[in-house]
């Protein structure tokens, strides 16, 4: 069974994924799946035939549990201390986002309906995980290409994955923008929409109801946030009714990456409020729908982080975010 | 100029290393420096009879300052305000470590005395570097391998950047430490040190001075921590009599990895307290001396991370840090 350890210093969650003994020899292939053989047998082009595993299927998506992490939803999970550390056996839930029966790669070749239809997905799945009290917190994420944690040429898919526990990059975030709400009175992040629309300058791509904008203080190499300009603290909640703008703006944001990085890998990651926010933990909840703001992060695969970044948190990005938001502003997507 | 900007939620300082616009093209080589011609002309071969440039030179282990990130210490900082965003040009100083003047690429093929003198040279420097009043956080660390952020078949040396900012990774620890200290009276480190002596289970080697070990929590595999037994929450001085003890472990350790990983890249960064601990930021410095304990983080890098892991900051580790520490346990240096 897979067991989550707290750090003792920081506090981060880590999953430890198998607790029987496996030859280290096994995981030393440095080149991951870049050799692998191309589409053998795809588990995902049939699974609308399977059906049975199906927890949700909506047009021509399939969201299956996933066995990757032993990470079934269980009754009950198991908190112990081993010493000074903390630790919870099993994990929460593991499902697969299979987002079309075609044998296609990337998100990117999706029409807008179909992408719309897996926003959609990630919604139902995220309401229905919400009301299994042992849950704190929800992510939605994909992996696309090797460098990106993907597999090479692996059917386009995405991951839903349900947690006992506030990770602590989240944590990070929900206290900063509450840090800020305290002093300003107004959430970080609608102030951000309002001052990138007011210079633009790092503006890549605007619709009705989103902004696609290289942070200010980008991490990473054309590092995108997709931020709604109406405040939601919550994704489900917030998403209603824009769902298809979210499709355009998404199916937009990843052809100008396939176009004019050359099909880089990359990842996204869903960011909305935690569950469970009249409990208190460490922090207090009950004013997160006014200073949180649900938001996507999309993270190019272009360059390694170093151990400078990796020790540290202090990133070094190599072209000012302005001229990276130029550049993807001016890739014309067909 | 380069630049440092804060992310407005996080706080997190972000270096833009480059203010003059370039062609985001060039940025783009995935393989990085994979392909690069072996051995061309080697700018560090032959840096002790150039001489004028080092800022430190003891034996073979030569210091020159990098212009890589325009980053010759400059007098004097400016911190401006644009709208919400922070922003400080300049940055501090950014210093290479050659450590030998023969053309060995990895640290762990010098001698047991080689690499004590490089631990010595970052000692001098650092405590040099805390001189200057505008610097808050010193770093020494090392990349190794493509993968890592290092050249293939580069010349083996270090880095030491000191920054007017604390950075993100680090106050997280120096919080989490000050935090276990409120509430228990006793340093977490020396906790953990004397929890992983008592069980053994995680340890990877002992010296007189030194425990490494696998975290419980380990984030990547074969991630080691290496603390000294002893309280202290400076490397420079922590480090006074132990240089060569340090260096021992370090050899064995790194040793380990290429025989045993098969030449993995890696990296490692000292953690050592910030400077102008007299100064309240965010939290109170006084009690660091007792509540911080320096170590070193040896990472080496197997695997890449996620999407998850970087949007979430919640790693998955694939093996028991028990087996992890079991097996380079076992690996015979010769």
């Amino acid at each position: 069974m897979p067991q989550l350890r707290k750090d003792p210093v920081v506090g981060r969650w880590v999953i430890i994924a198998k607790t029987r003994a496996r030859r280290p020899g096994n995981f030393v292939d440095r080149n991951d799946h870049e050799h692998e053989e191309v589409h053998r047998e795809c588990p995902f082009c049939n699974v609308q035939q399977e059906g049975g595993d199906s927890v949700l299927s909506s047009g021509d998506v399939h969201i299956v549990s996933s066995e990757v992490y032993g990470s079934k939803q269980r009754k009950g999970l198991h908190r112990t201390k081993r010493g000074l550390y903390d630790v919870i056996n099993g994990l929460g839930a593991h499902e697969i986002v299979i987002e079309t029966s075609e044998h296609l790669t990337n998100m990117a070749d999706l029409n807008v309906d179909q992408i719309q239809l897996v926003f959609e997905a990630y919604s139902a799945r995220m309401q229905e995980l919400e009301k299994n009290a042992q849950f704190r917190y929800v992510l939605a994420y994909k992996n696309y290409g090797p460098t990106a944690g993907g597999r090479k040429s692996a059917h386009t898919c995405s991951h839903i994955v349900a947690t006992p526990v506030r990770p602590l990059r989240v944590k990070e975030k929900l206290i900063g923008a509450k840090n800020y709400f305290d002093i300003n009175n107004r959430c970080v992040y609608c102030d951000i929409v309002a001052q990138e629309l007011q210079s633009r300058e790092r503006i890549i791509y605007e619709t009705e109801h989103f902004l696609a904008v290289t942070p200010f203080a980008a991490r990473l190499l054309f590092e995108t946030w997709i931020l709604p300009k109406v405040h939601h603290c919550d994704f489900p909640k917030g998403i209603v009714g824009k769902e298809g703008d979210l499709a355009v703006m998404m199916k937009i944001l990843l052809k100008k990456l396939q176009v004019g990085l050359d099909d880089p890998a990359y990842n996204f990651v869903v960011q909305t409020a935690p569950f469970a926010r009249g409990s208190l933990g460490e922090r207090k909840w009950e004013s997160i729908e006014k200073d949180y703001h649900w938001h996507i992060e999309l993270m190019p695969r272009l360059t390694r982080v170093a151990g400078f970044e990796k020790g540290t948190g202090f990133y070094i990005c190599a072209i000012p975010p302005e001229n990276m938001a130029q550049y993807l502003r001016e890739v014309e997507t067909g």
